[in-house]
């Protein structure tokens, strides 16, 4: 997604370690014209009449989901928690994931009555690296009994292996902006 | 606002404590057809035209505060984070805040790069109850200098005192329903 691309380039900052920072417009404050833009880029990806329902995870994803669920019909939008909630009661699909930026163990949790085998999922979320939340959404969606449509991220880092795992296990897998590498403070992305 | 006054008579669910959950539309699951009607009712609220950032807290606030500024010209969101986040660095606004309902405190935190005294902000959040997040949201904005246009609450508890204190400072609160009280399993409105 070229516009997405070039944001990344005109806003995103390059910090130690090859972190790649997109808090100007995705992840702190939210440009709402560019996440329509995406919403409209993950619809034109994941074109399937059936999908009915969009799962993410907090924080980040929220934003994005929402927006995008407008050009899905309003699909329902459910976002997992990732620590006990008061919000959550009755019987839940528990996943522990591994946090590799953080270095600790969390729950990913969705309450049992909003996800079930009559329901076509699609799961956002922001970033994809080594894809951990990402796979424990998917889990989620399979202890669920419901159909998975596919998994579109904003912007997946290439040179981790999240993604590529995914592919080969044939996931549809979309990413509106891959970063191959980020060397010197220079960011490349691979060719759509 | 009557459309969601009887969508939590339909779908809020009354737990021990008078607890009120409404993860069914609201907080875990969203309706985005709701929102949307949330959203045009606050910029019907908050007509200011100067408005142009909107400001709340994750997880919740996130959905409600991006659909909503779609109906304030796209106005940029910043969610505030509650705890240290690699997506954060730079220079922080931050306020430490009082869970009544964990019995924790914890930091509210912005980047001072995304709220300064040009900005015009309304603060919007899905519940109020003693206000204790909403006060360290105003207290951000009062640090970057930035104009406060109000306050937007998508359901406040009317029984607990956080509105009514912020009221008599004079604050610009309107929350689209007034929870005045649970008793019994039944969930009486303040008239609008």
């Amino acid at each position: 997604m070229e516009l997405l691309k070039q944001r990344i380039l005109q806003d995103g900052k390059v910090k130690e370690g090859g972190v790649l920072k997109v808090d100007s417009f995705l992840n702190h404050r939210m440009d709402i014209s560019l996440l329509q833009e995406i919403g409209k880029e993950f619809r034109r990806r994941f074109p399937q009449p059936e999908i009915n329902k969009i799962l993410t995870i907090e924080a980040s994803g929220i934003g994005i989901a929402a927006i995008t669920a407008q050009y899905f019909n309003n699909a329902d939008v459910v976002f997992a928690k990732k620590t006990k909630s008061k919000n959550l009661d009755g019987e839940l699909y528990t996943v522990p994931v591994r946090s590799y930026t953080r270095g600790e163990l969390f729950e990913v949790q969705v309450a049992k009555r909003y996800l079930d085998e009559n329901d076509c999922v699609l799961v956002i979320d922001d970033f994809l690296a080594h894809g951990q939340a990402l796979k424990g959404l998917m889990e989620i969606v399979r202890q669920s009994g419901a159909k998975l449509a596919g998994c579109g991220i904003v912007i997946e880092k290439g040179f981790q292996s999240g993604g590529e795992h995914l592919r080969e296990q044939g996931v549809n897998l979309q990413s509106l902006a891959i970063v191959d590498s980020i060397e010197d403070g220079v960011i490349t992305f691979r060719k759509d």
